[in-house]
């Protein structure tokens, strides 16, 4: 590896650019030639740390809950009580406001605005045959984007910013537009942007008018503890704000243990005012005689308390923050003093948010690809897949082992240098090791 | 109990009549005085039923399927290829056929309904917006009727046969009125008639003209290997008949382990042509990052085989045939020769069907209620609960331990010829004993 260089690219003469692409070509030639195999595409647990929570695989003892209820039978819509009770106190609402359900938070979203299309939210119409729109900061997570846009729902987009979404951006058009029905929103630890929603600007959300009556925002929790510092964020109470504010029907929040336990037989929780969680059993019930509860009983089992959460996401941060620190110094270490990237270091969440120089993000994915290094698609953080800048670029550190971590994220760092190289230099150069096609 | 007096009641002089009704009372308000508090309200497997799959409880081991996947993380939207492999074979299909899901069998067919209306079938258009209706014999499955009903859906009725549905009654309709987008059916061990649809009447299914060109058949296949004889129904192969007929996509199987294993936390296949299995998975993809591989590997290794499904029902027969003997044994001793009632024998499924004095079903079911014994509500069986003749009761008797179903169906049976002697005598005979409202 070289040492970065002490200047901007953009301020290197002719003869120096030619020089610098050169090396970086011998690099980034050199690293196809290792025939690496290395995925950072996707924001899941590792091995590691999913083996942290195989004491679930010899539970539960015993078949019943603290009720008495035998889990293995039909029933219980609402999910059981005690798992409730822990998702309560992690999200700081009440049992009764905590449905507990599958293994999925986005099965829970997705049920939840299917039968807004369909039956009309708790307090509206239904929104098929209407106009609909939604709020989205970007960049942001791509199954909220998709999701949205299977149903035909056109996506606005706000910037992200470091406390969380630019509000008045957001205040700005739900005020006047009725067809502005909603807005979604990982609050805590974003994805991909790793940025927390300060108390302001959630107040703020809560509190704003809004020209549709029936306003929803999509609170989509899912790294509410995954913390990757001992300064831990503490999630925002939107549901208190929204019903102080007078709009208690406003947020519905969702979770899950998906990054907790495991990532495809966890538990998922939505957690609302008692109008919204009675809303969606109305209508849930005819979808379902009720959750897993023999898997939501070996997970009460398995944490005993939301302590018990609290204390195992401790175990996950030991693995995960060398991972992100290792992201961060691979890319200092290349690209620092460049002026040519600039990225997130996250105190929490699952991702890296790596912009590079404009018109470059498609290129970096494609040149890592053909070296064997895996990443999300070029703006896939934003809905559908189109940066307009082709500049964003989310890093999933999660899933690798550290030491390759460290090797994907150096020839990253390779290909961020070479494509930012090239497009000063006017031209793409093609040799026998540039990607075909993309 | 008094023997079952050999004429029918409606041959009974006034006097008589009024001999019998007497009798009948004070056994009722003897039964009354019992305080029995007995259910048998809906198909649940008994604790001794879930007993037999108790091994799920120390399972999996390891954490790997048949290729290696780590089957507690994220993805495999089509479940894993062994449990698909065992449905195949069980369900007469090819294993690519097949997506193996979460918990509930209910849930994919509410999926599958929520697809066709907001994006419409693979060989049609979203059926949101048009007039939409589906055919359904009764008496039927009440969850099938309200999820129609929850979503606008009107339910035209055909009568339940001895071998299966009338399907000349279904061919008139669906011939001439593009209306009529379906029909749901459980064509084995019918809930709660009993009766399995004939090789013939699945063939004229199949090949029946329909208006609508993208007419649906869900094929509700949740008794398909629940005998109660050695006896063993075969489950009709509508998805090769409906391809062999050139309507591959008309049919979407549905089946679980709901009660196989356990009623709350098995897991549900659907099945149906490759075409409608890429139509399920391009949408259902926005909702969900893959089901529960880790209970689909519990699975698959609690039977190993599909071999191993057939013999865990032979336990499962076991001890559901008893119960549905005493059921007949009660009702026999108690109703033969009155000339007021009859029911099934199944040979399989989960129900007896109970057709009592007509005008009488709310009647009994009242009685019945507070003489201590829920009986599933009147009406139940037919759409928006309203049987005509008021004249259908479902019984469950799987979840009462044998003595309780004895106890209960006494009951029931007293219940019913007070009932119908009541009615013959012109007058509910109002007492301390009667029941209030209903």
């Amino acid at each position: 590896m070289s040492a970065a260089p002490q200047q901007p690219l953009t301020d290197l003469t002719p003869d120096q650019l030619a020089e610098f692409t050169a090396g970086k070509r011998a690099a980034y030639d050199a690293l196809v030639a290792r025939g690496l195999k290395l995925d950072l595409t996707r924001g899941k647990p590792s091995g590691e740390q999913l083996d942290l929570a195989d004491g679930l695989l010899a539970l539960p003892t015993g078949h019943t809950d603290g009720d008495g209820v035998d889990v293995r039978n039909y029933g219980g819509l609402t999910g059981l009580r005690e798992l409730r009770e822990i998702f309560a106190e992690l999200l700081w609402v009440e049992p009764e406001q905590v449905v507990a359900g599958g293994n999925s938070s986005l099965t829970m979203m997705h049920d939840s605005l299917v039968q807004m299309l369909l039956h009309g939210p708790v307090d509206g119409m239904p929104w098929r045959g209407q106009d609909v729109r939604f709020v989205c900061p970007v960049p942001g997570y791509d199954r909220h984007f998709t999701m949205l846009a299977s149903y035909g729902i056109d996506i606005v987009t706000v910037p992200m910013e470091a406390d969380g979404p630019d509000v008045a951006a957001i205040e700005a058009l739900v005020k006047d537009d009725p067809s502005i029905k909603g807005m979604w929103i990982v609050p805590t630890y974003a994805n991909p942007a790793g940025s927390t929603i300060s108390h302001e600007k959630a107040a703020r959300l809560a509190a704003m008018p809004t020209a549709a009556p029936d306003f929803k925002i999509f609170w989509d929790n899912a790294y509410a503890f995954h913390h990757l510092t001992e300064e831990e964020s503490k999630t925002e109470d939107i549901i208190s704000l929204c019903s102080a504010a007078g709009n208690p029907n406003r947020p519905i929040m969702f979770a899950s243990t998906s990054k907790i336990t495991y990532a495809g037989a966890g538990v998922a929780v939505l957690a609302a005012s008692t109008d919204n969680v009675a809303w969606y059993l109305k209508h849930y019930q005819f979808a379902s005689i009720g959750p897993d509860k023999v898997n939501q009983l070996r997970h009460v089992q398995f944490f005993g308390s939301a302590q018990g959460v609290r204390d195992h996401m401790v175990k996950h941060r030991e693995i995960l923050a060398p991972k992100f620190a290792a992201v961060d110094v691979a890319l200092a270490r290349e690209l620092d003093g460049l002026g040519i990237a600039h990225w997130t270091r996250p105190t929490g969440g699952y991702f890296v948010s790596l912009d590079v120089m404009d018109g470059t993000a498609s290129r970096v994915v494609a040149l890592a690809k053909a070296a064997g290094i895996a990443l999300t698609p070029a703006g896939a953080s934003f809905p559908y897949g189109d940066d307009p800048d082709d500049r964003n670029i989310r890093l999933a550190p999660s899933f690798p082992v550290l030491s390759e971590v460290e090797a994907a994220m150096a020839g990253v760092a390779t290909c961020v240098s070479l494509a930012a190289a090239e497009k000063l230099a006017g031209r793409h150069v093609a040799t026998a090791s540039t990607p075909e096609g993309e």
